[in-house]
């Protein structure tokens, strides 16, 4: 974005931090991975896993939230690792992309690789599964709306990094892991064709055919955040998954 | 939803309530209005303000979060008011709206009435404004996604009670009111025509083409919720604004 440069100070208003508050370069120069997912609370656990198994834990375990300023998102950090929640659904991955790939720009932070955790619903995929994404497909295509026009995005992730997630997976071997396509809707209920929501308008066997149509496409996971976040990981040459 | 009918316990997984472990009509049943809007702790602020209002203030003046049990939405009671948190655009709203409209069918609550309040962009609308929507418009259209088939949904707002809140704004005389329509974006940046995102491709003059033409359809303000909330108020009976 050309308009950056022009820019006095740069906030990151659902951050609640910007460049006239905080040294960027100080605080996040030595970032290397990026590991995003949807709850707060998900995200504070997972660093201090990380924390331990980089022997980098703090002596009293905690963690401070590094966006304690806003309730929109939370962010931890320890050693090369920034762990960040990015709430439910596009919208939210969306503005935390946008936030987050200003302040990996700001801190002159290189050679990052992203990867997207969280829960997912498994399409004949076992319990417990991992499913690491191939390719995103949305609902139809992989859209965004740019000044009232929509606008089609690749959201095709690193194959190489594909491959070494699942060879960490097989070393550690506690975890049945596929590689497989992953689909985007915008809603958890109607969008995903459950049949628990406060409306629904199609029966158990509309619902099937829905899924069995998406199997066949290659579809193995059905979550609500990876086609934007894969687009934005594409757009601004992060290395993502 | 008539699947509902034959499940032995609703779950409300994002509000970490369920009809096997919670007794709706107990907790819920005199609930008459309910508030949402984005910010967990602003709408903790608002109950706190409701209850001085309505002289049902408690002495610690703490309100407990009725889904404290999960971190996805907060949720505040007193008296005939609910105000629960819904996050930042549509997914979570929408996630949102089914489990409240879920919550209020099982408590058997009646004549109810919805408000979505928070902050917008206004477009020529004086700082501090408030504006209440008349209709909803959507980027393109008013549209969501169902087993992949896009389904086109009325936005269409109470226009009684838009009356009855633009009567009450001219009483308290405190705030600037309008009625206008709003334009909901599924992003913040892009979405919105704002120039200070990560990526930015297009320039200022074709933001200010893209406002204007907003201005002139009747959109006074800019948001990401509305158009989703609208659309379920509207089919499942609840006043909403």
């Amino acid at each position: 974005n050309p308009h950056l440069e022009k820019m006095k100070e740069d906030i990151l208003y659902h951050f609640a931090l910007g460049t006239g508050t905080h040294d960027f370069p100080a605080l996040f120069g030595d970032v290397k991975f990026v590991c995003v997912g949807g709850s707060p609370s998900r995200m504070k656990a997972f660093i201090a896993y990380i924390a331990e198994e980089l022997g980098l834990g703090s002596p009293g375990g905690d963690y401070p939230n590094i966006c304690a300023g806003t309730d929109r998102y939370a962010m931890y950090k320890v050693g090369p690792v920034l762990s960040v929640s990015h709430g439910m659904g596009i919208p939210p991955i969306s503005i935390m992309s946008h936030e987050l790939i200003k302040l990996l720009y700001r801190a002159k932070c290189s050679n990052v690789t992203t990867i997207c955790i969280g829960t997912s619903g498994g399409i004949e995929v076992v319990l417990g599964k991992t499913v690491i994404r191939n390719t995103d497909l949305d609902e139809q295509l992989a859209k965004e709306v740019v000044l009232g026009k929509t606008v089609l995005r690749s959201t095709n992730l690193d194959e190489q990094l594909a491959k070494e997630l699942m060879q960490c997976g097989k070393e550690i071997g506690r975890f049945n892991t596929v590689i497989g396509n992953t689909m985007c809707t915008l809603d958890f209920y109607e969008g995903q064709g459950r049949l628990d929501g406060a409306i629904c308008l199609y029966n158990e066997e509309e619902k099937l055919r829905y899924l069995k149509e998406a199997y066949d496409s290659g579809v193995r996971n059905i979550e609500m955040e990876s086609s934007v976040f894969a687009a934005m990981c594409n757009l601004s040459g992060l290395k993502g998954k």
